[in-house]
């Protein structure tokens, strides 16, 4: 694997979960392979999981880790090809990029989207100037579009706890203040499609996702018929695609909680974190025995380290 | 030892005490005890003696350590259980201390008083949300009401420098422009009290420490009067506890000098730092020999290195 | 050697370029050096190069790291004597330098020049401080007056690029929208002059540097001029030192381009980074196969390690 930037990087998704399983049961077995490498984690954004998951993955493989906070402790960064560079910006890509290449073996790199302006951040200008300049594996930790760590540790709590071969998966759209981007829902859409899963997608009118992403998966807009015999909740809020970025409704019936669980097969609950209580999903559900957010959290780990090793083996 | 919440949690202090200054002596005997393992400094607070010497010590050990800065680096967190988390709030404690706890084996918890709601400051929100919702060893690094690892680093500094078993150690309030915590007057009080030192409080009226802190030694509102004969003096401002976190007075007749340290036994002078020159102490006191403010911090780190070793091996 | 101040502290400058393009080609050979030892590293401003090139020369010699950035994690430092500390500043140097020392073995520090005052700049009171009260050996990662590490990493570069013994060298003042420090103008010339090459400044009139720096060296106020048979052109900008810290001259006269490289004798380009692209240079130039940009980017881990390693081992 040479870059890890989207879930299609990968050649044989079920092999790839069932060697993170196999990681995550013997995570040290692995603590030479990155010895006298390092990996730089540059984070445009805030971060509590990928930046501690991911640390403590590079830890397991003997990886030496340097992690830069662009925004506190570097400068403004320009994107743009040919600008003049009179404004804030005071260093390009190209030249960071390359720079950083020389210091590190692996770069992971977090930019969310702006939801400003869909192609600008379809266009991933950020993750794809470092996959351009640099000269080193490029690792996504959630860009504009795509959040594919989280998706694969999304999977691999999903094989540890699925009764079936292939379960009903809900992914449900929720309500949240902010508006956010829809980079997990995306990953974890693909992700679904790759593992062959019985995926639906339930959200409000007016808040379809791509349909590039979501094309021939069932799209329901009634919350509670799609929960219906679901093994697998999965919340998330997105702002709309079609008016890009816009928060349309405000309201909490689209919030999950005990009630609607209990339409579903006994469905396992889960959510990327960080969740915001009693707006995303209540707290009956989430401090339930159903709730898998933990493990999925847990399951970061193992997915970075998966990757990490995939990439410095040079392995498909 | 579990947790090292404050210095009750220890069994035996003399004992610790004797141990911290055998590893003091041979720091890196201890490399090998945590190999595998890593420590998470978790601030909420600025830092720069607690955030270098628990590095230090953890790496004396052998531990991995990851720092995260909450309010740099991540986002806000809640801590208020059953609210609707329309705000700023994006995450719970309840799933930040659950997730942390799967990436750290010991977790470091930095959270200062706020000084406007007593009850809310000694309710020790922040800390007791990861001792209940973690799932491993918690330290304090200084919390609304405790900065033990500052207690023992002074019990080690005056071991050290005592001339006589049990020496009188005066604990007095000096001026500062800022409204200050109570933590680390309480530590060191309670230290003090564990040791058997023949300890005094001298304060203003009015800024009589909590009498649950207090009770039962001698507080003198004349300070001249509490420095005779003393042989240790222990500068530390703090803020009313009565009229909580408000500052009282201004003037500087409570600022130690060099004419108050001729009162004394030829008693050293002690701080914890960072200290106002001028305005708590002198520059002739903190620039002479009898300043000892270098070596307690100095001890910070093996303070540090004690206490994780013992959660590390699980001693009492 | 004791500190690595400025370019003065070392012995024999040819040597140690030797020495650093050895180490570069065989940068673990050394990973034994550092063990059991911290390197601290305090950054007042922000970097990039600086901050991940020291950690990975410090990783390769087996050096712990531990990094600081004050202005976000810590507190205000005071750097003036006998003042009585009631406004922002809430830790003296003394205590701050003497604390760090017994953290770290070597301890670097970045302090930029404020531009605002002349005296107070060249006094270089934060790096002076930590030298006088610290107890350990000091790196400069860019002071007020000087920044010797980008000057050896630069020499490495011109010995490695060079086809004559001695060749031209320019350093040409180039525009810039923000008044910028005479540190790497300095420590370039300083280097330069140890090398024994030709060396040439060329500057706009008013932008002459500190004579002190520039004494026996050829300023030409004709940039063309300058140009001729040039082998290398080093652009930087820097704000006026006679009105000093201002901005003279906005337009983009000065600006480095093809037509002007093609006055040379085929130089290279160089430059320290960050560089504003199409205002101190533009795109032809540091696209072209000329530049050296990055190149000089990887020798500052070299010269870092180098550094370090003569620190260590208490080399001259």
């Amino acid at each position: 694997m040479k870059n890890f930037i989207n879930i299609n990087n990968v050649k044989d998704y079920q092999d790839l979960i069932k060697e993170s399983i196999e990681i995550k049961n013997n995570p040290y077995s692995l603590k030479k392979i990155g010895v006298n490498k390092t990996l730089g984690l540059i984070f445009f954004n805030s971060s509590l999981r990928t930046r501690l998951s991911t640390i403590k993955a590079a830890k397991m493989l003997g990886l030496e880790t340097i992690v830069m906070n662009f925004n506190n402790e570097g400068w403004e960064i320009e994107f743009e090809e040919k600008t003049i560079m009179s404004k804030n910006s005071a260093e390009h890509v190209k030249e960071a990029a390359q720079v950083i290449s020389q210091y590190c073996d692996i770069i992971g790199i977090r930019a969310f989207a702006e939801l400003k302006n869909k192609n600008h951040d379809e266009s991933e200008k950020i993750l794809n100037s470092f996959v351009k300049y640099g000269s080193v594996p490029i690792i996504n930790l959630e860009s504009s579009c795509a959040h594919p760590l989280q998706a694969l540790a999304d999977a691999i709590t999903i094989e540890e706890h699925k009764n079936k071969p292939n379960p009903k998966i809900v992914i449900s759209w929720a309500p949240h203040p902010k508006s956010l981007p829809h980079a997990v829902a995306n990953s974890f859409i693909n992700m679904a499609r790759m593992s062959n899963y019985d995926l639906v997608i339930t959200n409000p009118i007016g808040y379809d996702l791509n349909p590039k992403v979501t094309k021939g998966i069932n799209v329901i807009h009634n919350q509670e018929e799609a929960f219906k015999n679901a093994d697998f909740i999965y919340a998330k809020n997105w702002s709309s695609y079609n008016d890009y970025g816009k928060i349309l409704i405000n309201d909490n019936k689209w919030m999950i909680n005990k009630r609607k669980m209990e339409i579903t097969n006994n469905a396992k609950f889960m959510h990327c974190l960080p969740v915001r209580r009693n707006i995303v999903v209540d707290d009956s559900v989430l401090d339930s025995n159903y709730s898998l957010v933990i493990n999925q959290a847990n399951n970061r780990t193992y997915a970075a380290q998966t990757i990490l090793k995939k990439i410095i083996l040079n392995e498909g």
